[in-house]
């Protein structure tokens, strides 16, 4: 079957302190440390087999990532930007939705014509951080699209516990393929809902939402935050495109940091009352904290979803002066995110199809990587 | 100036402890224990002048609540349905929206022309209820539209910490009249909004709720569960007016539990899983207990609102077989409620202009009431 | 090797409805309208073989549940009155703590010379219930001395992931045996801590809490309270030798509800305002919750943990006038609910021993299940 | 009567922008920035007379904060270290009990002799800060001992909604003087109190606690900590005198971090698993926070309540890799705080007296504060 395949060098820097496990399972837990001069082709591959597990999924759309960007890039010695867990090579691609063809013997929440999208880690449910109820960070986790074979390809493997159904859909759009390409953006989507509704607590119906960033994440983010309740929500981005993909998406308080006053901004739309929810969905946190922090509403909450480049500065007086807090997240793993997203979905109230900019043929894929990676684009997809 | 005024003659059923207070105050802790023979009547009254820490409002649009019919419905003694605190004669009406046209000396949060609606109880903020967070039950509560003067009129004169600005609401609705008539309609939508948000812990967007019972308090709470993120929303309502209300504001779940059998069609409608969030708005609690329980998801939180006529048997181990939890809830004071509604009506997302079926003039607010009490109606309202 | 063996007849009620799983699997889903005429016996049996996910424990301590009682205890017609999943004939006995021995070959929390309890449920990790968090409620779910054999026996075999490491107790207590002695009461104190602090949602320190009831849950429960940091911890339970085991445990406001007024006494000692937090640990619902609904503080939380006899009637309105809830718990399944109790025997705040009221030999556990039966005790163990 | 007076000269700084507010109420919002060269005098004053709304206190102990010394330490310019809002001259304490010997008109709650302690803010109940129910960001806030006279005198005038009784710790301590004592203790008690269970969502008996800092605050916090159900209570403090103090309280976790190493210290303590709330009362913050970012257990929760003298890096990553929270926090505010913590104490789970390491006659009360300057108390009192 034909599949996008990221190879490249095992190649440590020297002061890089492989592990046994790394070594032996050609898997890096810091991909940056030990990755150098990626390749990205389409080849052939053979068509994978479930285990009893698993199930078999026909892939029909599948969505780029920044982290699957992020494995083409590199600094000047060639080392990937990645820098979390990664095994090479490997097909990469990890949002996606596509159809049940075949059953693991020992399956029972699926059955061939289902339609299905999944979540990312595949836990095993028995380590100390699993058995209390912490699946997101197992301790023997592995990734599809990072560390076992992923979804740029036309068939994938996948645990049964992480699919989900999502046939339900159909009746939401007017076809199949127009219900798949919206299924394909659920897994972002999930991303800001697991930091604002599992991780965080307190946000309420009504609540003064702001976006950091509006890219894939940040764009999925601001409807999870409408479908949610939120009253207004406030987007603030550079990139001329996003900014109109978000206008399209029908926002109005869309803005160029680099251009506005950011905190003016907010306190102008909020009647001086600050926001309640802030989501850093950019990872230029040394600009955006300072703006942060300086639009806080009384019990503000700080959701921080992205790949942080560095360590701001904290002014901990205003989170204690306007008893607001500070939440890290990553992933959306386990509790009842997916299935809630896609009934939000399904509701009508969380349409992220026109978020969708590019879409390539499976044969192109990496040319929908490279396309991703010029940051213009709402959502790339590629059409199995 | 006009205002619609209740009366009714004081007659203690002789096995009531009436107290000092009550007696002296001309207060029915329990009117439905006192109150007899009640007469409803347009009269001329002296307009009021706001204390120092009042605001004066210019009546626009008031709606009509259950307990202001329960007011003049009475049992075959002659004695009223209305069972909580009332003191007689009084003006009534306690679901408005207006224009502030005069300020008491000691107030700072309006200035006349703002457009406001007001919270109904009127806490003392000093009591040991009070100061304990729980304004909604202060124990020197006083109550407009039940034991001070109330809306039914064209000025009513309101503690200035009860009223919220709506003025933002211009921008949302085509004119000022537009944005008052849909303010009307805030008072009884914080009563879901607090049962759900505030008394109630850890609703999650995409959650399925029921509504037993679509009055005009199922009706707007429907409208709050939409707003925010409410998977599907069911609605059981025996009444077919009441009904095509809810189909009209675009609800597809809408059925009479006479006919249909509630317990299989929340099934199918939530394959199999139950609904996570169940509110009681009809009072038939004998009916909707059973149904209720037998619907319950994993960790579905059942939210009491109506007036019960009766103690409903409690199937516990279907509580512990589902992890469920039940919350008993009543008014709306306090917290974020009332900002947050406003809100959510501003940014477009709670709209119940279409509740609205019935409009009278304050001339006609006897007749105002009468048909309210046909119970037919989405929400009456009177324009003043 | 010896252990205590359950067994009885397989006789439906001939209204009772056996599923052909049931059948199959000589496990009745309501073993009181399946099991007959049931014998208990300490007999030999071949020592368990651990599974490549179990560990086999050497049992030191164990404790009989009132559900042990209910297995041997029957209706006219001679059926138990257990009344959920039961196979027979089958090792009972779940309440426990002993040393690891060996391990499967596919474990890795454990090694022999640790000391350990485990939970009950065993669930398959993999369903819809346990993937969005609700492994108490696994579809798949089987429990350790119910349908697979149980610690009243030299050696049980248990899945790694239900056991929890309770050495750290050998310093808290004098001796190993002292440490296993004490272990062995943990599994009860999960069900309050279950009920209190995962089920429930804002128990604040120096809240009052009120067991109706106190034998082994409620006592374990008034300890778990008091660790925990209750204010008042208040009890009332009908056995003379129950109120004084709980008083010897230091708690000086515990009483006979038949020979006081509970409402009045309850009102005496939270001047006036009511008990926070209500644990039903006696199942004697038509007599406790008219006293629950009766001493409700504002905001008060009603935790359901007994075995419900009947379905009480429910006063809505008393709940609605406090801000009252009510949550249905059962188990203790998952989460951190094991680790946190352990720490909090460790940290010496939680030290159950003078419960133990009883201990017998396992040549005479049958013995020691009838004593349990008279509900005089507070726990009874088994020695192994 | 005999009072502590604080005065200072009005000498804003240059770059410092005076309001006209703080110009006419001689208040500084930031003293630091306008009060110079401060004087300490135990003088004599006329005894207060309570406004209608509140009641005359006989102090009998007033605790001496670290706000108290921060009024007289100066920089080297002269300007006065405390930060906040300050009107001068002033009698300061904010830490105090005593019997209530006067009641004003308008007062229900107390009569005299009444033995109480009282709430720091006064709010003013009707601001939109406080009617969303943040009474302690109230914007018109006065506070007891440092905009309005305090609690180091004779007598001191309190609004009756502040004060919460303490007669039941007669029967808790031998001595209404002991009682006294006591409570003189619970002001700092709720700051910990408020951060950790009004503040922050989710802590669960049996967590592991660290503090950083085990002054007066962090050492009534690690008995707050304790009283609440915490697993291990682990203390870093440089003073030796203050080490031993937390040591004669039964902590056997406590260090200097300057002499260990804090990480390698909380890994083996937590048996690697980290500690799962974290309270920064040191305010040295760029030591502990790298210290705090390296010792977070999943999902563990980090209280701000120091002073915090810089703003820290924030390791974002380690947030998001240990799904963990930062709440700022400060005072104790309305809500449950103040009963709950003295139920605790009348419990005999909280007893801080041996925290009192020094106290002083009123006639010495300048000498009391110079002496809590030296940092080497637990905590100095006044007796009047």
């Amino acid at each position: 079957m034909r599949s996008l395949v990221v190879d490249a060098e095992w190649d440590p820097r020297p002061e890089y302190d492989v592990s046994d496990d790394e070594r032996e399972s050609r898997t890096a837990m810091n991909a940056s440390q030990v990755w150098r001069d990626p390749e990205l082709r389409v080849v052939d591959r053979e068509r994978p087999t479930p285990a009893d597990d698993e199930v078999l999924v026909r892939v029909r759309y599948a969505g780029i990532c920044g982290s699957d960007v992020s494995m083409i890039e590199t600094d000047e010695d060639g080392y990937v930007h990645y820098s979390a867990y990664l095994g090479l090579p490997n097909v990469t691609g990890h949002e996606f939705a596509g159809e049940i063809v075949e059953t693991g013997d020992d399956t029972r929440l699926f059955e061939p014509g289902d339609l299905v999208t999944a979540e990312v880690t595949d836990y095993c449910g028995r380590c100390n951080t699993c058995r209390q109820g912490f699946h997101g960070h197992c301790e023997n986790f592995e990734q599809i699209g990072f560390t076992i074979p992923g979804a740029f390809a036309e068939y994938v493997a996948v645990p049964e516990k992480l699919c989900w159904d999502v046939s339900a859909l159909r009746e939401t759009y007017e076809t199949e393929d127009e219900a798949l390409r919206a299924a394909a953006t659920i897994e972002p989507s999930t991303i800001t809902y697991h930091g604002l509704f599992v991780r965080a607590d307190g946000i309420m119906p009504g609540d003064h939402h702001v976006y950091h960033g509006a890219g894939p994440i940040g764009l999925t983010g601001m409807n999870v935050s409408r479908a949610a309740g939120a009253g207004a929500v406030i987007a603030f981005e550079p990139s001329p495109e996003r900014r109109e993909i978000a206008r399209d998406l029908g926002y109005e308080h869309v803005y160029n940091p680099i251009e506005c006053d950011p905190v003016e901004t907010v306190a102008s739309i909020t009647d001086g009352e600050g926001a309640d929810v802030h989501v850093e969905t950019a990872g230029a946190v040394t600009q955006t904290y300072p703006v942060i922090e300086d639009t806080l509403a009384e019990d503000a909450t700080v959701v921080h979803i992205s790949n942080a480049g560095a360590d701001p500065d904290l002014a901990l007086r205003k989170y204690q002066g306007n008893g607001a807090q500070l939440y890290g997240s990553e992933g959306h793993t386990g509790q009842r995110v997916y299935p809630r997203v896609i009934r939000l979905m399904a509701a009508g109230r969380l349409d992220n199809r026109s978020i969708i900019t590019s879409t390539f043929d499976l044969a192109d894929a990496d040319d929908a990587v490279r396309q991703a990676a010029e940051r213009v684009d709402g959502k790339v997809l590629i059409e199995v």
